[in-house]
């Protein structure tokens, strides 16, 4: 059996290396981004070029999205030139990117009444995964189009769950960015308690890896706190968007969430300040500003 | 060179697996505990009775402490027949207990000023790491009496690590603390989101396990949440009062912890509500208490 071509649209610090993945992995390729320059470097290595979400959806048999945020999601799927107007019954579109449940559902129900399937299936695992092929991929939806589609997600990750229904591949990310958030925020309280208290924090990090809090968020993000290492990464502001999505999910269904809720916020003061750029891990310079290190930090950082 | 006589105070669920590793590596163990059950295991398998701090003081050359909180290390240590009326020079006391850093400098200077020396010595790992002696050992105070009971500590622990001066193994025990509270909460808050959106959170645990957030604590905390085991384990009353000297001490130098801050209220709750003797997992029932899913859970976990 020959492999149905697989179409890319996102070709970001995630949907690049992805998408080489799945070249690398023997499939035939069409690829959209908003910016040209990714796509010639997919074109070079052996894609083609889609020229639009529709032309991709009209190419491809397997439509894969890595997009930045919800509203991009809605607009490409959706929006005119989109891939919906080039659709047809039988293909299946899947949607990688951190999105929200809610818009996985509407959009899985306007697939379903095209002919067509519309998975959610966000992943874990950053850019080391992405590039690995390593991947945690979250999976909601219909089992017989996730079931088609398999070989295509195989190139791309490791783990591969089928979460629930449509949503539920989103709801899965939303939990797995909370706990992210909350870990970020705990190895930056730990870092700035030690080193306010006069004790050297890169030992401390050091035994608390050997004990049971041992995280790779501990073990990467404590080291770029320590050694102000706060280029990206995983931008500030795609995780305080990915709150915001955990927080209005949890809204809707009656989930109090006070500890993503508190992490939002401070991630919220890192945004405002105009760091949202930045890493993630930089959510401890929030906390060096409440502590009055500032003076200390502020000529590193810059 | 003959092995020293080591004595150890409190052989409750931590103590009394690490002084069997003690006695298992030849060390002669002298032993006082308050309540007598523990002190005649401890003799049946080879131990003396000491009789009182101060006794264990007199026979003992290295003296190990493992006890609930900071009052009961100062009444042990500095009470009457505690374990400075037994001390003479050149003898070494290490309390293993989680206690505060500003107590254990104090006691170290008046140890010191016996001709005698006091290390902090708290250990994370839990029953599992105290038992299969790999405990992490988080060492405060003077290098070289860390030295002279090293070979006593590599019975008990894996990582051994010299953080600092006196206080500094406290400091680092709060900052694991700290650290490993808001990753129970982190791991309550998706459990509560996934089973409010109506997704199965063992399928959200599982995917969740295979990418950047995996820790100990998503997988055993996660399952004794999802299926209602709260007998501890490591109680919540522990951990609140755990927080509380992270909290003490990060006001002492100016350390903000918003985090910290907040897992000690939830904390507090689930004391309040008379549950502090559970498993630190149960902090996900003060949750779902705000979540009102209080009626599916009650019949189930009472």
């Amino acid at each position: 059996m020959s492999k149905p071509t697989v179409g890319f649209i996102g070709l970001g610090i995630m949907g690049k290396p992805m998408a080489l993945n799945v070249l690398k992995a023997g499939f035939p390729l069409v690829v959209h981004n908003r910016s040209r320059g990714k796509v010639e470097e997919l074109v070079a290595a052996g894609a083609q070029d889609g020229g639009s979400p529709r032309g991709v959806a009209e190419r491809a048999e397997v439509i894969l999205l890595c997009l930045p945020d919800a509203p991009d999601v809605e607009q490409v799927v959706a929006g005119p030139n989109g891939v919906f107007e080039g659709i047809s019954p039988g293909k299946v579109i899947v949607d990688m990117s951190t999105s929200s449940p809610a818009l996985a559902r509407r959009l899985a129900a306007r697939a379903e009444a095209l002919g067509a399937a519309m998975l959610d299936a966000p992943v874990s695992g950053g850019e080391t995964g992405a590039r690995e092929g390593t991947l945690s991929i979250m999976v909601g939806g219909d089992g017989a189009a996730l079931a088609r589609v398999m070989p295509v997600l195989q190139a791309m990750g490791k783990t591969i769950t089928h979460i629930g229904p449509a949503g539920a591949g989103q709801v899965a990310k939303a939990c797995n960015q909370l706990v992210a958030a909350l870990m970020v925020e705990a190895v930056a309280e730990a870092m700035v308690l030690a080193t306010k208290a006069g004790v050297d924090p890169l030992r401390v990090r050091q035994a608390l890896l050997g004990g049971a809090v041992y995280s790779r968020i501990l073990e990467n993000h404590g080291l770029r706190m320590l050694e102000r290492r706060f280029e990206p990464g995983f931008k500030a502001h795609l995780h305080h968007k990915d709150l915001r999505i955990a927080l209005s999910t949890a809204r809707e269904y009656g989930a109090p969430l006070p500890g993503t809720a508190l992490v939002h916020e401070l991630y919220g003061s890192l945004v405002a300040a105009g760091k949202g750029e930045r890493d993630n891990s930089a959510l401890i310079t929030v906390l060096e500003g409440l502590a009055g290190i500032v003076a200390g930090t502020s000529r590193q950082e810059e």
